[in-house]
């Protein structure tokens, strides 16, 4: 067996590396800095660049160069930016990665405005793709960024829904979040040469692991180390939101377990009584176990994509990493 | 020479028939039906098609079939809705052709999100191209969404600009207003087979037309005839809006004048009276004739580019037609 020499830390910041020198070439006009200077803004905040490292780990991980699938993968980065910008309005949210948000920053006009250029711009370096790949890109691209727009509907329509099923929450995530991990290494390995095959069997395990992924983070948003989760714990329930844990765990309750958990829903008063005794309601009515199995499921779902993938023996090292981010070995 | 039995009029009316027989078959999901009914709405509101009109017209005009250039067609009036929801949202506007704007009758929201979910539609269309065609049709179709997000930037700076010069008034209206007719035309002679120097005019063509067409209609905001102008005649000097009449008077304005047209800068009250004062402004400092060269400069370039077109017998008739309602002979 050949020896591996690149561990998949490596090349994962490599890939981070090469992306942020490219991310800030962008086309600007300089009549017109209005509009491209909360671009700027908000993509060197920064954020682990995760979407555009899978396309090029998609392509080289099927025996291709990851040069070749820069631009998709800038493409990627950008829409996954425009994304938040126009989320962050939407969600009245004052921070993104600790810094003030684009529309608070400036106005929400702005916001709305430079989202939409960034949009364009994200098409823009797609188009910079080789003509042979670009109709199934473009399709696949426009697919997926339909689907984010659904979710994040979705999303806001639950905020006002008290009826939402988990099978519903599922879609929304599907769509929201794991459409685009998804297309991200299908994009790659459609570049590196994967047959559809191949590449669908990348987005299957695209799929799978954001499912499971998006799963750990409302797992931990709970039951995390507060010491190694970035952001603060109990956040989801403070807030009220319609998580799976929170919607197996009304649906699973006692006419008595309801009671309790509807006292809370609302309250802003008492906020670490009130996650304490949330947390515990998640367990007795069996939320966080069922929670862990669904991550399980998922997890094994890609695991089982992967193992169909003919990988370099490097691509294999570097997907059983990604595979690992989202199998918590703590639950 | 061969008898043409079609007219302008009845070719553009088949145009549109086509276009809207086709517009409200978009893809749409049921489960999500929040984010596609302000799509709907927007877009049986109605309006002329004109840029749609404008891309079949192309591609028959130089020969093609139109049929071969609908996608495209539909693209560029997704489009063009989609950055009427949005500057809907940034102007605050209530009505957009008569009735409530999106933002209105939903939410500011529901317009960002469906207006971006447009955007991707437009890309949708776009992608239905013939691969042989899509490259270049992307790029300039890229090109131009960019340029029109950049038109609206400079529109919103003006607002609070005191310094605007005429030289950027007309890049905000080529922005903003003429580059996606330009587009419009030259997308669909590319797809009907032009030579590069031939689709390169028809953009040309399209770009002066674009440019007398905006001036004119600030110019009959003005000095229009109010029972054949659709809008209120004065609309622009009673929200003291920066058109060409406006700037050209104030560059060329004496002191006294100067004085008697700031007096009514920012004043809601007599709005008939500030009209007909500040009508006789433009008249006096000369704002208005320079404005009549000004459209008949760029119809003259218009006609230019026309007269190299190598066009059917129809197209020639069509285009002629199409340059005519930039050429107003009551000025």
């Amino acid at each position: 067996m050949e020896v591996v020499k690149t561990t998949p830390e490596e090349l994962l910041k490599g890939y981070k590396e090469r992306i942020e020198s490219l991310l800030f070439n962008g086309n600007s006009n300089d009549k017109v800095k209005g509009l491209y200077e909360p671009i700027e803004y908000l993509l060197q905040i920064g954020g682990k660049r995760l979407r555009p490292c899978m396309v090029l780990a998609g392509c080289e991980g099927i025996g291709g160069n990851p040069e070749d699938a820069l631009h998709a993968a800038l493409a990627i980065e950008v829409f996954h930016n425009f994304s938040l910008m126009h989320d962050d309005i939407m969600d009245d949210a004052p921070l993104r990665r600790g810094e003030v948000t684009v529309h608070e920053k400036w106005n929400a006009n702005a916001a709305i405005l430079s989202g939409d250029a960034m949009l364009v711009q994200a098409y823009q370096y797609l188009a910079k793709s080789s003509p042979q790949h670009l109709p199934k890109l473009l399709t696949l691209f426009n697919t997926t960024a339909i689907e984010v727009c659904e979710g994040q509907q979705l999303d806001m329509e639950f905020e006002t829904r008290t009826d939402v099923e988990i099978e519903e929450y599922m879609e929304m995530i599907r769509l929201k979040t794991s459409v685009l991990l998804a297309a991200s290494i299908q994009m790659g390995m459609i570049i590196g040469g994967a047959s559809e095959e191949q590449h669908l069997l990348g987005y299957e395990f695209g799929l799978e692991a954001g499912l499971a992924f998006q799963l750990q983070d409302d797992y931990l948003d709970a039951f995390g180390d507060p010491t190694k989760f970035g952001k603060q714990i109990g956040g989801d329930i403070l807030s009220d939101k319609k998580t799976h844990l929170y919607l197996t765990c009304r649906a699973n309750a006692s006419s008595s377990q309801l009671a309790q958990l509807d006292k809370w829903v609302g309250k802003t008063a008492s906020p670490q009584e009130k996650i304490e005794e949330v947390k515990a309601l998640f367990v007795e009515t069996g939320a966080a176990n069922v929670l862990q199995e669904q991550m399980r499921f998922h997890y094994d779902k890609a695991l089982s994509a992967l193992s169909k993938l003919k990988l370099t023996d490097e691509g294999k090292q570097l997907f059983n990493f990604l595979a690992e981010l989202v199998h918590i070995r703590n639950v």
